[in-house]
């Protein structure tokens, strides 16, 4: 049995870094790659290389910043008393997409795994509860995943803030807007009929 | 709304490149990437930079070459009286890792597809009717995907080849082992029990 040349081995396995990449897909990247022009492979290589070093971050709430000031923070015109919890930036972005939430936010920069050996140390929490308390917030909307981790990191940030008596509110649960209720599970179908809502507005 | 930072938006579109990739998995990867250690991804883009430079085709089959000398066309122990035609490198290590074909190799480097503009000028036809002219094979195997661009690539390699009245066949159809009749479709169905074989050895 042959076995790859070394530099696509090694191709191969800087693929799977990426998130929901195994070995099946990374070998497929790194064949479609040995068909690109070599300066798409320059062009990506850069991209890459110089991703750390043109990103910056925001110190006080993690997201992305273009120039020196943040966009968020250091915006008159987001609502300065919300404070929306997000684990990772690109939620930032999906929120800002809807265009209808106009606070401010907090990147996480992950969830509370201890299978992972994720703890509260290796998230920013210690800035978000000084923010928190320097901050005159009217509400903390914590939106973060509705799975084991995100519901474990949502109960911590709860038990953690709630002794500053902010309201703090969680995204809603429900029926996903234009899904079947075929493909809906048994938690989430008990759930939406437990807090079923009037149609009488 | 706000977009992506300039750098991430190309980082994004060179990513886009990449087989079955599109804007979501490319913003994923883009976004997962921005949380890596900057030694990955200068590994990363060091692999990406020094791919074109590193691999090394074999000017005769088109296979990778780690040598100077071609694994496949150079090697003693490699029956050299079958051809098998395969459209990317990628098949060849598929084949090599069964270890029951013992012959040679030709890639083609795609498949004709009239739809993307991909003639036979565009293949390694033209080095490949050569080569069964001057060499003295005994069968040439088809071992194309079976879709539309597989089998226009397969009957016209087919009607290019025969007039050397060299033995040529082609992967057999049927069932994939392991699987369940389900979920098979009806042409490959139709095709199985037209094709049934006898199980008295």
């Amino acid at each position: 049995m042959l076995n790859y040349p070394e530099h696509i081995t090694t191709l191969i396995n800087t693929l799977k870094r990426l998130p929901g990449v195994g070995n099946k897909t990374a070998e497929r990247y790194a064949f479609a790659m040995l068909e690109w022009q070599p300066h798409h492979l320059s062009e990506t290589a850069q991209s890459i290389s110089t991703l750390s070093q043109k990103t910056k971050f925001c110190p006080t709430c993690g997201c992305l910043s273009d120039n020196e000031t943040c966009y968020y923070c250091n915006n008159p015109r987001r609502d300065q008393t919300t404070l929306c919890i997000v684990s990772s930036i690109r939620e930032v972005f999906s929120l800002e997409s809807m265009g209808e939430y106009k606070g401010l936010y907090h990147v996480l920069g992950g969830l509370l795994s201890p299978m992972s050996g994720i703890t509260p140390d290796d998230l920013h929490i210690t800035p978000l509860i000084k923010r928190v308390e320097t901050s005159n917030f009217k509400e903390i909307v914590i939106a973060l995943d509705s799975t084991l981790e995100g519901d474990a990191t949502a109960l911590f940030l709860k038990n953690t803030l709630e002794k500053n008596s902010i309201p703090i509110t969680r995204l809603a649960f429900g029926i996903p807007m234009g899904s079947s209720l075929d493909y809906i599970d048994g938690g989430t179908l008990a759930y939406a009929l437990s807090s079923r809502t009037s149609m009488h507005s």
